[in-house]
């Protein structure tokens, strides 16, 4: 089926130009014809958009993100990390159900279809879940991503976990939905040696990336050079990371040999900029790492410690930290940033058709309709806007691998007020 | 005439409770009542408001801005500040008309409106406006605040601008109304030692507080050592500065004499953490400011340099950034920075009956209805999603000396739609 969406600015990302007056027709999940507005090309459309005034881009890439979490916001802000984990997460993740767990993920993907967000990375803590039924729910939203069980040693054995994880991994690469998985060890220091190198395996075994929580602290960097005499980046080199895709969540705290490392190995690092703030982790080198060639995407982490999934917030931070800390507003331009978070997040994720707007790729774009914003005026200095003005509350439509699935705000593939309503009644339960 | 708000979830802040199921009873511009719902005292108000779910805070105090400056939005991001001003800002300044700078003014007034400040204090350069005729037409707009004629040393000559500056001051303090104004010698390096003590002559004569940039960046603090054998903040003691209360911008390089004398002068800083970033400044020290007793207030600094007034994002950015920089999520706990965006500011301008809700004092309020936005559920955790989940965005109504300026956004003293309109107009003739 054909659709058009048209009269409207589009910030393809593919180069910096804006196209003025153009046009989007995608063709079922793809982008059949992107450029400049041609009346006659609305013909054999059987969907019309004017989006007269709107400005257009390629959807917002969350390349880290926790979503069954997202009844936990606000919970333990303020908090050093210990006993927010043990006083407050963790004792309330052990009350979870899989009907909890599936409205707070549904929560989570209204909140970043309505900020933006059109394809997202995420982790989730599976204990005590049926995480069949938990797909099957997330797969059912509209919402593009990869949804993964963590893996972590604990009372259940190694090997468990492992077959675990392996199932259900299985289980969503055969479907052929918008949900994709990866293998996800929580960590180097809350996984076995063991359990690392079974990651390893079932990513090789079932051809999938890994995604991992790496280098987030100063603490973390001391331990593992006291207990392996290696960095995390060097500690997971030797344990067979990186022969598949990798997608290391922060890297705050890395070396310049772990920099050339992850370069040559064409790893990926997912910057979530305002949780490692709120946590008092510190502010990863972004400029550094990006200068070294290493591909960075942007991530919000999850709403216990960010405490949103505005990714617009996010690069706006992510650009303005590397400015603060090198002391030079040369540090991270805005077209820059804007990359990060589209491509880089795509390429991260192992999506190779999604993150600029172009003919053949696929039809994952929003739209901002500036004209009643004051903050987004003048009107003239759109690219600027984009990052440095805009927020996630701004975002007017998305549309999802061909698919509308928020309309002038109002999202179509899900019941947002029974969701925030449930999540309500689930909360009380805790 | 008296008003209710209630069935409202209140926030004081003058004490960490919150009042439940709530009501405020404004008597013209100030508060009557404020505690529990009671019905019957609905009976002689003359307005009433059902608030129900809606939660109330005090409005968020801007304590250092650049009004006229918001037809600048995104020009020249990502510039070094030499080239940024001489290239871009003052050239185009240098076009400024009076029918211009009052059209930016009411647009940065929409904006504060509509993202919940209710009281700023603003710099202006006056270069080539009718600087009475932009006094009159903020004074109308229902805003609370200072507007200030900025002094810096020019070829007109030291003496006609201390002149024109005091002439203004005194036309705006004879008048009653809800603006008010400072004695605003634009820095220590752009002023001569002349007019700067000129400055504090016509602080002392009309009694006006003092607001002026001070160690904004590393290069001022070291030019102003060479220059003056003494640090900015030594340097203005020296010129008489503190005998008036006095308002610091930025503050972000500061020794620690610098900190003790601030703190014994009771001096005020108005903390620009985003502008601060942008434009490759740093990172104020506000945790240790505020731990030894120095009054910080929050601010957004110009459009030119963050790029909007939302004083959410800049007191989330406030603190989060103490949090990176001191590693430790135990810096600045929300309570903190929600006083210092509100009564701290309010205490920087001279403002003795604003910035907490109690009753004898103004009746300055603004509300969200939290209930259709997915970002600020689980509803119990209200007091966390202030500060580290909402946006300007989120604001529903805003209250101003007991005046109704905003009501479910729509802007009752303001044409946005015609300011949005005529700021487009003007841009084009820049």
């Amino acid at each position: 089926m054909k659709k058009a969406f048209y009269h409207c600015d589009i910030f393809t990302l593919d180069h910096e130009k804006i196209i003025k007056d153009g046009m989007i027709i995608t063709e079922d999940e793809k982008i059949a014809y992107i450029g400049k507005m041609e009346e006659e090309r609305l013909q054999d459309c059987e969907e019309t958009y004017n989006w007269s005034g709107k400005w257009v881009m390629p959807g917002l890439v969350n390349s880290h993100v926790h979503i069954v979490m997202n009844i936990l916001r606000g919970v333990g802000d303020d908090m050093l990390l210990h006993p927010w984990l043990t006083e407050k997460i963790w004792p309330l993740e052990a009350k979870f159900t899989t009907d909890l767990a599936i409205t707070s993920s549904k929560a989570a993907i209204v909140e970043m279809i309505k900020s933006g967000t059109t394809l997202f990375n995420d982790m989730f803590n599976p204990i005590g879940l049926d995480v069949f039924k938990l797909y099957e729910a997330v797969k059912d939203t509209g919402m593009k991503g990869n949804l993964a069980y963590t893996l972590f040693s604990n009372d259940k054995g190694d090997e468990a976990i492992a077959k675990e994880a392996y199932d259900m991994a299985q289980y969503i690469k055969k479907d052929r939905s918008l949900i994709r998985t990866t293998v996800a060890p929580h960590s180097p220091y809350s996984c076995s040696e063991e359990l690392l190198r079974s990651s390893v395996s079932i990513a090789k075994d079932l051809d999938l990336p890994l995604h991992i929580h790496v280098s987030e602290t100063e603490k973390e960097m001391n331990d593992c050079l006291s207990e392996h005499k290696a960095t995390p980046v060097q500690y997971l080199a030797d344990l067979g990371f990186y022969e598949q895709p990798t997608i290391f969540a922060h890297g705050v705290v890395l070396t310049d040999e772990d920099v050339a490392l992850l370069n040559e190995k064409g790893t990926s690092i997912a910057h979530n900029p305002i949780s490692n703030l709120k946590l008092g982790s510190g502010v990863a080198d972004i400029s550094s790492l990006n200068r070294a060639g290493v591909n960075v995407a942007i991530a919000t982490d999850s709403v216990a410690s960010n405490n949103n999934l505005d990714m617009f917030e996010e690069m706006r931070t992510a650009a303005l930290l590397q400015k603060g800390t090198h002391k030079t507003p040369e540090a991270m331009p805005a077209y820059s940033m804007l990359k990060m978070a589209t491509l880089n997040g795509s390429k991260a994720l192992g999506y190779e058709d999604t993150g600029v707007l172009k003919e053949g790729y696929k039809a994952d774009f929003i739209s901002i309709d500036p004209r009643d914003k004051v903050h987004l005026q003048p009107l003239e200095n759109a690219s600027s806007h984009l990052l440095y003005a805009a927020s996630g509350k701004d975002v007017s439509d998305s549309v999802i691998n061909g698919n509308v699935v928020m309309e002038n705000r109002v999202l179509l593939t899900l019941d947002e007020e029974r969701i925030i309503y449930d999540l309500n009644y689930y909360y009380k339960t805790l």
